[in-house]
């Protein structure tokens, strides 16, 4: 008998739940074993909960959970940061093995925990804090162990997909489309984690540690979210080629990487342009399986609950095998990590000036010099004095970018630099 | 140490062998161990073979691997049937780890190698055998473990996928393409096994064993490779929004199980349309997953030979934890198998008949009977007698469609039924 505590009730763990209920007998052959959930760990014992078949399993007190010498594996789904923190270390000091789908926790103490874990003779999994349904920390820590990644890029917040997909097939406002997407039940009440991008950088963390064998500070990563994003960029955008997407990539430069977060232009013929909605999309190339797709839901109840109960099942196996050491990659990290491996991209450049021939040709003098750019005026002939330019500027560094626009920025005539978003390149 | 036995020395048994050589160290510090490579199994002692260093190491007597009783894993790369299934079983049952990329034994003999695998307390693993360097057996296998896959709909050729891209890109013959393949090395210089679609078949029974349960034998399955499309096909297709690729598929309709390999018109904007040249795509839909696809490499020396790297990593931790046991799902085989599970399907037909209005109005007539379909006269103006005709039907099932061919065969006027191409659809 394999027994399980399950911390949290809420969309991912009442999947779990059911999951775990609809394909016991499936689950218990595949692993050879009984599996019991013997205690679910919620807040408050009156709430109603539909689907729980026997309520006494129901515990608002953490520590019958670590006390009990009979449970196994401890499965948090309660989210957020102290409280997950404290029951995480303390089942791996008991020697409980931990999954999780906490991308928070795992992208900050990654390390800690992982040696937490080997140190206790432990495990922790974590397939569901990344990529929701996708198996993609399967695919890295395993079938990709003995290749050489080189570049990851992807897309893996569903909540920003959609609002930028719904943007812009519908032309409507952001603030708009949030609202939707919270009626949808596809964004939080509080968005801001999705929005500002940290959701992105602590999945993106999670895939460096395991693919190029570093150790990430997420506060390290550059980080932008979607916010400062308008229907304007999305339609210009779209003119010339390209969609706007929230793109995560990690990028192995002569061997000093380079990890980002931030809105990149996609043209519309590559893959990450085709992955709309709250779908997550990742690209991984390697050196030898050169370039593999993964695709899914990015989010949502059921696909990642899903990637916990893949988990449970090779905890469970762990189990009855008797392993009794973390089979992760070894925790030394080697890789010189240096965030200043500058890129040269293309950028959309979105400004506005006053219609007017000398501030036009001050950009174009500016622009002109060396090749660096297309212009596009936005002349829309009507009456207003304003303008807006597009620039698409050539392949360049942005330290040196920053100084054009400084330039720029201080022509008479120039009103606002309204966005400066990379067009999505891979190094490969 | 654990000690390996290479057979066959082709594409991806060189692979292999340099990725081994290129990631020695990192290998051996994933599983712990020390890792040899001891013999390496040859026809030809005196053919001359580029970046191998150590020649003593190869031998053209298999007796002197399996009486070897330190070769813990064999790995078979040889491909073909006879000799490499004397290898296989006879490794087995001396309680050595296989490792093989040989789709048509496992597809052949599933379930008597897994149970020998099983009754020699050793192991068998096959991720090099479906979708070249796409870990699908891995998701399917583990990931998806606890979940219930309803449907996989697949391109799974390498050869046939790029054939039908370029004939499609460059409208040049079939005969042409395939020279061109030959010379790129994608294709074979005996592609019958492609053409024919064993190669796809051979796959998608690995995939249906793994994914539903239940124990196929590819003899069973209706296959039709993609000899017979022509140039108007792609043409009349790409004109209608369509691709044509070869899909492989299995569905899950009310228990029962639909497989099938066949050249389906694929809508422009799907996931599989956009599979082009030699990679291979695959979709898999899921009660809780409910929808991933991946991607990669179908084919090639080095992704096909990194599936076999991954397997040897967890073959050589298998051996590190003393597992005794196969840990692949259950072998009894439960799900209905019924091979007529008819599927309602749009179909694409090309008729050639005689231009003349008698034959077109008795074919409209036929057709105008319950609305079953679109018809698309494709007149070129030219004194040709001759007039060639698409004709897009409503869902039938292909049975009762087979009848109406009948009664449009026997019109006069009507010269040749060209081709029925049915038109991709999932069931989900």
């Amino acid at each position: 008998m394999i027994n399980i505590a399950l911390l949290g009730y809420g969309t991912v763990g009442s999947g779990f739940y059911e999951i775990l209920k609809n394909n016991k007998n499936k689950i218990e052959n595949i692993v050879k074993e009984k599996i019991k959930l013997k205690h679910i760990l919620i807040k408050d014992l009156n709430k109603k909960r539909e689907n729980l078949e026997d309520k006494s399993i129901l515990t608002d007190d953490f520590n019958k959970i670590l006390m009990d010498p009979e449970v196994d594996i401890v499965v948090e789904l309660i989210g957020g940061e102290q409280a997950a923190y404290q029951y995480i270390t303390n089942s791996l000091k008991k020697n409980k093995i931990v999954i999780t789908a906490n991308k928070l926790l795992i992208a900050k103490h990654y390390n800690q925990l992982l040696a937490l874990a080997e140190n206790n003779d432990t495990h922790i999994y974590f397939e569901g804090s990344v990529g929701g349904g996708i198996p993609i920390i399967k695919a890295i820590r395993e079938h990709l162990a003995g290749d050489n990644i080189q570049e990851i890029d992807a897309i893996l917040n569903g909540t920003t997909n959609y609002i930028l997909s719904i943007m812009e097939e519908k032309t409507i406002s952001m603030k708009e489309t949030i609202q939707k997407a919270q009626e949808m039940g596809y964004a939080e009440q509080d968005p801001e984690e999705d929005l500002e991008g940290y959701d992105v950088l602590y999945k993106i963390c999670i895939l460096a540690n395991l693919a190029f064998d570093i150790s990430v500070n997420p506060e390290d990563i550059p980080c932008k979210g979607i916010k400062g994003i308008t229907s304007y960029d999305l339609i210009y955008a779209s003119e010339l080629g390209y969609k706007i997407k929230l793109i995560a990539s990690i990028k192995n430069i002569n061997n000093k990487i380079n990890i980002g977060v931030r809105p990149n232009l996609v043209e519309k013929e590559e893959y990450l342009a085709s992955i709309d909605g709250v779908f997550n999309g990742i690209e991984v190339y390697s050196r030898y399986s050169q370039k593999l797709s993964f695709d899914g839901m990015g989010a949502g109840k059921y696909p990642s609950a899903n990637a916990v109960i893949s988990d449970l099942i090779e905890a469970a196996k762990t189990i009855k095998e008797n392993k009794t050491k973390m089979d992760l990659n070894p925790l030394e990290k080697t890789t010189t990590f240096d965030l200043h491996a500058y890129l040269e991209q293309s950028f959309y450049i979105r400004i506005q000036i006053e219609k007017d021939d000398q501030t036009i040709n001050k950009i174009k003098e500016i622009f002109a010099e060396k090749d660096l750019a297309e212009l596009f005026f936005k002349d829309n002939k009507t009456e207003t004095p304003l303008l807006p330019v597009i620039i698409i500027t050539k392949k360049i560094r942005e330290d040196k970018l920053e100084k054009i626009i400084k330039k720029i920025e201080s022509l008479k005539g120039v009103l606002t630099i309204n966005n400066i978003i990379p067009i999505k390149d891979t190094v490969i």
